[in-house]
C-alpha cells in the first residue's frame, strides 16, 4: 500500500485525495456527464466505483430506490471476484466477514431405506492452486457497502442519486452513424467530445417527487436488472427458454442435526433435491429447494406458495434429519430461465463499421440464469469490470474509440457459456437420482447406484463429476478473451505457459527486492486503469548492462518507440500508463537496483519526486517453488507478460521483442501530444 | 467470525448490539464510574477497548488534549502485538496498512576508506515461525484510530472524554486498608461494589474552561505518559539511570541512494551511529541519529539542537550516499533513560495482605526507555490488555479480587527486562564500532573486523549477534509469568512442549471439522474475557464414549465440580465464561460430532438456541506439520491446555486431570448465584 506521496496526511490512508473541482455531494444531478449509470447492483456498483478512480472524468450513478438494500439475494462470490476486489482494495475485508466454501459434500438415498439419505462423497470445492483466495458467500448487500465505500474515497468522492427513476433515453444517432466520426483522433486529445445520449428520469424521493431531469451523457450504462428500461430503449431483448423447473429458496436461522450444514450440500432424495449454501456469521443457511414442475402455461405466481411449504419440502428431503426454523430473513420462489440478449450495446447488428456504442448494458439486465451455481452477481461485476477501465481509456483520449466494441463481444461470450453450463448444471440436479425408486437391498452409505443403470434419472456419481469438473468454471477463471483488438496471438506463449493470453493473470508469490518482503505478484495490480508489464528474466540476469532486462528497460525509458514514451504525458508519473514490474530468478541479496543505473526501476515520481521502490522483485523465496515453476514461464529465456487493466493477460512476447510490443499497442492506444 | 446468533441483522456485523442502558455520547462525565482511564495513549485506549466489551460496566477514559492524534512519536509493532490485535479484530488492517519489518541490514566503517560506509551482514528480522505475524511499523496515531474504532462498535460505544485534565484523586483508605473488606465474596455478587476513589477533574474546552468535575470510582488507572498526574497521586516515582547519550529522530520523505532505505539498517560509521526504520506507504522513513554525548550537568533542552543540525549529522553518517530531504513530518531530540517505578499501584510496599489495589498506572506512567528496541508502545499495550481482563473479572464478580495483584508482579518483571535489554542495546550502539578508527588496508565489504581486538569499541559482529540473540525478546513473545495464582505448575508441561505455561499461547494451522476451512487456532481467542480451554486428543479419540476427549466433555458437562457450572450462570450461554475447543488427530472426515452426543461441543447459544458449531478441530491440514508437531503435544497422552482472557497460557494438564483442573480455578474463581 504506498502513501504519503504528495507530503505526510494523518489519517486514513485508503481516502485519497478529492479531485480539486469536488464539492460535497449534492442531490441535484449535473447536467452533463461523462457516463451515467443507471441501478445500483453489483454491475453498476462496479462501474462506478471503477470510473471514480479517474479524478477527470464526471460520473454519476443513479438508483430508483430509495436508499441502499440491507438484504441482497445473491450471495456466492467466486474465487476469481475475490482476485477483482483485491485490486479495489476490499479481499481481505470479504475474507474475514464471509462463509468460506471449502468442501462439496453429496447426499443421496439410501439404498436400504430409500427415504432417507446418506452421504455418497465429498470434494474439495476450491482445488490448492487454483486461486491465492477462496470461494466465499456474502450478502450482496455487503458487497454493495464495500463498493460504495470504494466511491466514498475515490478522487471523485462518487455517491449514488437514490430515488430516480429513468424514463427514456435517445441517442443522437444522426451524427452517432456518421463514420466521419468514429475515426480515432477527430476530437480534441482523441476523445469522443459530445454528449449524444439523453436521458429522463423522474425524481420519487418526497421532497421532489415527479420532478423530470433531463441529463445529457457520452455514455450511458444500463445495469438496472431483468427488467431494464435500458435495455428497452435500445432495442434489445433477454431471449432463450424458459423451463418448466421452480425452486424456493430460503435464508434460515435454523436449528437442526443435519450433519453437513456448514458445508455446501447437494442433497438428492426420494422426495426432490435441496441445496444447502452455508452463510456468513456461522449460523445462517440458504436452502435451495426443489418443487414440483409448472404444468404447461402455469406461473409460478400463480401457484401461491407459501414458506411454510417450502420448509416442509425441505424436510422432507432432509429425512430422517431434523430441521426446526428460528427466522427466516427472506425467502423467494423463481422458475429457472437462461436468457440473454444478441448485444450489450446500442450498435445495430452488423453496424460495427460504421457506428460506435453509446449506451451498454451489463450484468441481469443483458443475462439471467438460475442462482443455484452462483454465478449472478460474479459474471454481473466482471462484465462492467471489464467495460469499466476501457469506457475510461476512451473518454481520456488514451485509447480508440474502437475499443468499446470488444464490450460485447467479450462478455456476451462469457454469458452464453454461463448459460449453457447452467442449464446443464439445473438439468442433472432437477433429474431423479438414479436408484432412488428402485434401490436394491445392501446398504453401504457409499455403495455406487449406477449398478441400475436402467431406471433413469441422474447418476450421483455422474453429477459429482460434472461438479469438480466445472470447478474450474465457477470459480470464475475459465474465463478467456479470443485473441483480437485487445488480446495478443499466441506465438510466444510457450515463453509463459501459465499466463495464457486471454485469461486472468494468475497471481503467484514473489519476494519484493527493496525489502525483502514476500507477496503476491498479482496484487501490485490495483484497479487504476493502468497496463501492467511483467518482465521475467533470464536465468543469468541481474539488470547488468546488456541483459534481457535492461536492454528492455532502456527501451522503455529511452526509444521513442516506446509506449511509455508514446502513451505517458510529460506531466504524468513516469508509470501513470504502464507498470513495469521486473522479476529477477537471483535471490534479493544479488542485485543492486541503484547500480544499474535503470530510471525506469526506480521512478521518481509526485511534486518531490520520490523514488519508487517497488518495481522490482526476485523469484526466489524463503522455501518453496517460484513462480517460475508456478507458471511455466521459460528460465532461460525469460519472457514479458502485458496484463489489461481488469487483470486479463493481453500478450505474452520475448524480452526483445521490443519492436512487437509497441506494435502491439500502436493497434488501440493513442499517442498523447 | 460469527454473527446473526440474536437474529439477522444488517450491515456491519462488527458493530455489536449496544447494551440497553447505552445513550448517545454526552460530553458530560458519569459521576460514578466502575474505571475512570486517564489518557487516551496507546496503554489507555487497549484498556478502553477491552472494557468496552463488557456491557454491565461502567467505564470513561479521560484525556487532556482535545482530540485525537495525527501523528504520534511510536511505530514499532511487534508480532506479538499483533497477535492482542487479532483478537481485538483489527490485526489484518496493520497489517495491510503498515510497513513490514523482514529483513535488518548491517553496516561498518569500509576497512579501505573509513570515512564510507559498507553493509557488513543481514538478517531476517522475525525468523519463520516466530509468529503468523510480521513485524511492522506503523503511525501511533494509527493504532489509536484502530483502537477508537474498536470502543466505538463495543456494546458500550464507547467514546473519551477529551479536554478533561486530571486534578488529583483520594483513595479512601480508611475502609481500603480494613482487611475485612478484601476477602471475597463479602459484597453482592463478590465484586468490591464500593467507588472509593474520588477525582477531581478540569474541564479545558472553552465551553467549559475552568468547570471542575468530581468523579467516584471504583478503579482510576493511570495511562497518563511519563509525568503520570496518577503516579504522583500514589506516592510513585519513576526510577533509573539518567544517561548521557543523546539522539534526534526524524521522518523524512527524502530522495536517497542508500540501497537499504527500505530495510531496517544500524549504520555505525566513523561520524557516528545510525538507525534507519522505514515506514508505512512506500516512501516514509524514519532516521534515528547518534549525537554528540552530554556534558556533565548538561540538559538536552539547553543545546538548542536543530533539525538542520540532525540532518547534517545524518548526511555524514550516510556518506558516501546521498540524502536530499524533501518534507520533514515531525522530528524530536531526547535523552536515553531507562527508569521504572516500584509499583504499579497504590498497594503501599508489602501491603498486599491488608490492602487491595484501587488506583494502577500502566505503560509510560510506570516505565520509559530508549525508543530504539521499538518496544515501548508494545510493552505500554501489554501492559493494560495484562490488567483489564482482571478488572473486568473482578467488578463483574467473576474473581477474587486478589487477581488484581498480580497485575504489578507480573508486569513490572516484564518492564525491568525491556530496560536491561534496552540499557544494554542502546550503549551497544552508541559505542564506536571496533575497527572504525585503526582500519587496515584490504577492503571486501565483508571483512571481519575483530582482527582488530585492540581498538576498543563494538565488534559489529557481536553487535549483529546480539541483535539476533533478542529476536524473540523484542518480537514480545519470550515474556514468561512465573507460576502463581494465575499460573499453575509445570508438573504436566511436557504434554505440550510447546505451550509454555506463563507464556503465550502460540497459535498454529488447525481445520475446523464443522466446514473443512484451514485456520490459525490462536485465531478463535477474541478479546471477551473468556478462558480457552484447548483439548488435544489421543491418537485414537475421536470422542468415542469413554475416550479421554469424551471423559473431559461429559465432566464440564455434567459433574457438580466442573468449572463451566461452577462459574457460568444458568442464564448465559454455555460457554461465556470458558470456551472449550477440542483438537482431534483424525482427519475432519473420519468424525460425527453429532454422533458423540455431547452437548459443550454443539453448544445451544443466544434467544433461538441456535448450535454453535465452531468447537471441534482436527489437526489434519491438507498438507504440511500439524499443530501435535509444531506444538511438542503429546500424541499417545493427549494434554489439556488452559489460556488466559489476555492468551497467556496458564496451565497444561492431563485430560484426566479433572480434578486438577478444577481446583486450579478454584483458587481465584468465584461460584456464581
Amino acid at each position: 500500500m504506498q502513501f504519503h506521496l504528495e507530503g505526510f496526511m494523518p489519517g486514513d490512508p485508503r481516502m485519497t485525495v478529492a479531485a480539486p473541482d469536488v464539492s460535497a455531494h449534492s442531490d441535484k444531478l449535473p447536467e452533463r456527464l461523462d457516463v451515467l449509470i443507471v441501478g445500483c447492483g453489483p454491475a453498476g456498483l462496479t462501474l462506478a466505483a471503477q470510473l471514480s478512480a479517474f479524478a477527470d472524468l464526471r460520473v454519476a450513478i443513479v438508483e430508483q430506490k430509495d436508499r441502499p438494500i440491507e438484504l441482497g439475494q445473491a450471495d456466492g462470490i467466486a474465487c476469481r471476484t475475490m482476485e477483482m476486489f483485491e485490486a479495489f482494495g476490499f479481499a481481505e475485508r470479504v475474507r474475514q466477514e464471509a462463509c468460506w466454501i471449502n468442501e462439496v459434500t453429496f447426499w443421496k438415498p439410501d439404498g436400504d431405506a430409500p427415504d432417507r439419505i446418506v452421504r455418497h462423497g465429498r470434494v474439495r470445492d476450491t482445488p490448492d492452486g487454483l486461486s491465492e483466495f477462496p470461494h466465499v458467500v456474502l450478502n450482496q448487500a455487503r458487497v454493495h457497502d464495500f463498493w460504495l465505500d470504494v466511491m466514498r474515497r475515490s478522487p471523485r468522492r462518487l455517491q449514488p442519486h437514490y430515488s430516480h427513476r429513468l424514463l427514456d433515453l435517445v441517442v443522437d444517432t444522426a451524427t452517432a452513424d456518421d463514420p466521419e466520426k468514429v475515426s480515432p483522433g477527430h476530437t480534441e486529445n482523441g476523445a469522443i467530445d459530445d454528449h449524444r445520449v439523453t436521458v429522463r428520469l423522474e425524481r420519487t424521493d418526497p421532497a421532489h417527487a415527479g420532478e423530470i431531469v433531463t441529463v445529457q451523457a457520452r455514455h450511458v450504462v444500463g445495469c438496472d436488472g431483468a427488467r431494464s428500461t435500458v435495455r428497452k430503449a435500445i432495442g434489445q431483448q433477454l431471449r432463450g427458454d424458459s423451463s418448466s423447473q421452480v425452486w424456493g429458496v430460503m435464508d434460515l436461522l435454523a436449528v437442526t442435526d443435519f450433519p453437513d450444514i456448514r458445508f455446501k450440500s447437494a442433497v438428492q432424495s426420494s422426495s426432490g433435491n435441496l441445496l444447502v449454501i452455508p452463510r456468513e456469521g456461522g449460523h445462517l443457511v440458504r436452502l435451495y429447494v426443489e418443487l414440483d414442475p409448472l404444468a404447461a402455461g402455469e406461473r409460478v405466481r400463480d401457484r401461491g406458495i407459501t414458506l411454510d411449504h417450502l420448509i416442509a419440502t425441505a424436510r422432507a428431503i432432509l429425512h430422517p434429519y431434523r430441521l426446526q426454523v428460528k427466522e427466516v430473513p427472506w425467502w423467494s420462489v423463481y422458475e429457472i430461465g437462461q436468457r440473454i440478449c444478441d448485444r450489450y450495446d446500442d450498435v445495430p447488428a452488423g453496424g460495427e463499421a460504421t457506428r460506435l456504442p453509446r449506451v451498454f448494458i451489463a450484468g441481469d439486465a443483458c443475462h439471467t440464469h438460475s442462482p443455484k451455481a452462483g454465478q449472478g452477481m460474479n459474471v454481473s461485476m466482471q462484465d462492467s469490470f471489464n467495460l469499466g477501465w476501457k469506457l475510461a481509456a476512451v473518454l481520456r483520449g488514451q485509447c480508440v474509440p474502437e475499443v468499446l466494441h470488444t464490450y460485447t463481444r467479450e462478455r456476451r461470450a462469457v454469458a452464453q457459456e454461463l448459460i449453457d453450463f447452467d442449464r446443464e448444471w439445473a438439468r442433472m440436479f432437477s433429474d431423479r437420482p438414479r436408484g432412488a425408486l428402485a434401490a436394491a437391498p445392501g446398504g453401504a452409505a457409499d455403495r455406487r447406484t449406477d449398478a441400475h443403470p436402467g431406471d433413469g434419472g441422474v447418476d450421483p456419481k455422474e453429477f459429482q463429476a460434472y461438479f469438480e469438473r466445472h470447478g474450474r468454471f465457477t470459480a470464475g477463471v475459465e474465463t478467456h478473451y479470443p485473441p483480437a483488438l485487445l488480446c495478443g496471438a499466441s506465438t510466444h506463449q510457450s515463453l509463459a505457459a501459465g499466463f495464457t493470453i486471454g485469461m486472468r493473470f494468475h497471481s503467484a508469490p514473489v519476494m519484493r527486492v527493496c525489502d525483502a518482503r514476500q507477496m503476491e505478484l498479482g496484487h501490485v495490480a490495483r484497479a487504476d486503469g493502468r497496463w501492467r508489464l511483467y518482465a521475467f528474466g533470464t536465468h543469468d540476469d541481474v539488470l547488468q548492462d546488456g541483459s534481457g532486462l535492461h536492454r528492455l528497460c532502456r527501451f522503455l525509458d529511452e526509444s521513442p518507440a516506446s509506449p511509455v514514451r508514446r502513451y505517458t504525458r510529460p506531466d504524468e508519473d513516469p508509470d501513470a500508463v504502464f507498470d513495469l514490474r521486473v522479476i529477477v530468478q537471483a535471490a534479493h541479496t544479488g542485485l543492486d537496483v541503484h547500480a544499474s543505473g535503470l530510471p525506469i526501476l526506480l521512478p521518481a515520481k509526485g511534486r518531490y519526486r520520490l523514488i519508487d521502490y517497488e518495481k522490482v522483485f526476485s523469484a526466489r523465496l524463503t522455501k518453496g517453488e517460484t513462480i517460475f515453476e508456478h507458471r511455466g514461464i521459460d528460465r532461460t529465456r525469460g519472457a514479458l507478460v502485458v496484463v489489461r487493466p481488469d487483470q486479463y493477460v493481453a500478450h505474452v512476447l520475448p524480452l526483445d521483442a521490443h519492436e512487437e510490443l509497441a506494435a502491439f499497442f500502436d493497434r488501440f492506444m493513442l499517442a498523447r501530444p
